[in-house]
């Protein structure tokens, strides 16, 4: 092989990113040597601190390099409501699109007994402790609207309900945007029982 | 600002690679951080590493770790024949699609005036002096077919016959599996023109 070691070396290091197979890796690699030499010196950087700084709130358990994250130390934010996402990227979108004030709680997944995720693996102990010592109104169940996510909001909303706490889930309908012809029926079926007073 | 800082530095990071946008660079960031720090961390490893080793052959100007590259020091090369391409992924190209066995010379870039690409940025004093020592009996010129490229090897095929070396040019056509309906009217014309004997 006459190609240099170090260019192949990095170019399948670069095949760990989701979504880059061995063209793009390419493009990638040569991408950064012939025109970004900066650019992969501050990548090279930002991933090892990530990776040696980023851990998981004590709290919430979503990514952060802090023992309490942003979003637990925050006193601004309501500690009567707690959304349950099941990973940090739910936070990041709900945070950016709703009016949401909360604070919130990452399971880092869902239960799947095949896989041998139950209530211990997603955290679901230490959810237990905040609830039993009182403060939390309400939970917002926002976990994505698979089977998966629907036992998990089921098993929690009961859990919630021995202490006494309201559980809600986010509403199921129709996409704003969405033309009906063309949505599935499950969802159509959920948006008509579903269906609200105008006025 | 309730996200960790960090995550936002990875994130804007990893921006700097080609096709990766915002969505994209955070869904990368967070697959990395949850399932692969391993991967990240090999990746940041790579990433330096070949910045910092990584220059210029100084015979053929490809991309190498060492003064002469792979292919320049390969003996069971044939010196004869000098492929001339535009960048470091052509020659990685042809080495995997073309039965070729002699050496390259690469020109990071096309002829572009309008730039500031004179013939000084390509190398192309380099290029004459290997010309001028004799050994090279023929040049296949293969940069891509746009108009800068055509221009470029105009250029070089001047120069090749100061120095009675013959130039030769990558063939038009129809591309292996191609359906003429589809074809567009300039390379139908070029294989028309280009039509060679069957037997």
């Amino acid at each position: 092989m006459s190609q240099s070691p170090l260019l192949l070396q990095l170019i399948e290091a670069l095949r760990c990113l989701p979504g880059v197979g061995p063209k793009s890796a390419q493009r990638m690699a040569f991408h950064l040597l012939e025109r970004d030499r900066k650019g992969a010196s501050i990548l090279s950087d930002s991933l090892q601190q990530a990776v040696d700084h980023i851990g998981h709130c004590s709290q919430c358990r979503t990514l952060s390099e802090t023992e309490i994250c942003g979003y637990c130390s925050d006193s601004r934010r309501n500690d009567e409501l707690l959304c349950i996402v099941e990973t940090p990227s739910d936070v990041l979108a709900i945070n950016q699109a709703a009016d949401f004030n909360g604070k919130y709680f990452v399971l880092m997944g869902h239960l799947s007994p095949l896989d041998g995720i139950g209530p211990a693996e997603l955290g679901l102990g230490l959810l237990e402790e905040r609830l039993k010592e009182g403060g939390v109104k309400e939970l917002i169940l926002a976990t994505n609207p698979t089977v998966e996510g629907e036992t998990t909001a089921h098993y929690i909303s009961e859990m919630a309900a021995e202490y006494q706490v309201v559980s809600t889930r986010l509403a199921h309908g129709i996409p704003l945007g969405g033309e009906l012809e063309y949505i599935d029926g499950g969802t159509l079926a959920h948006a008509f029982s579903g269906r609200q007073k105008l006025l």
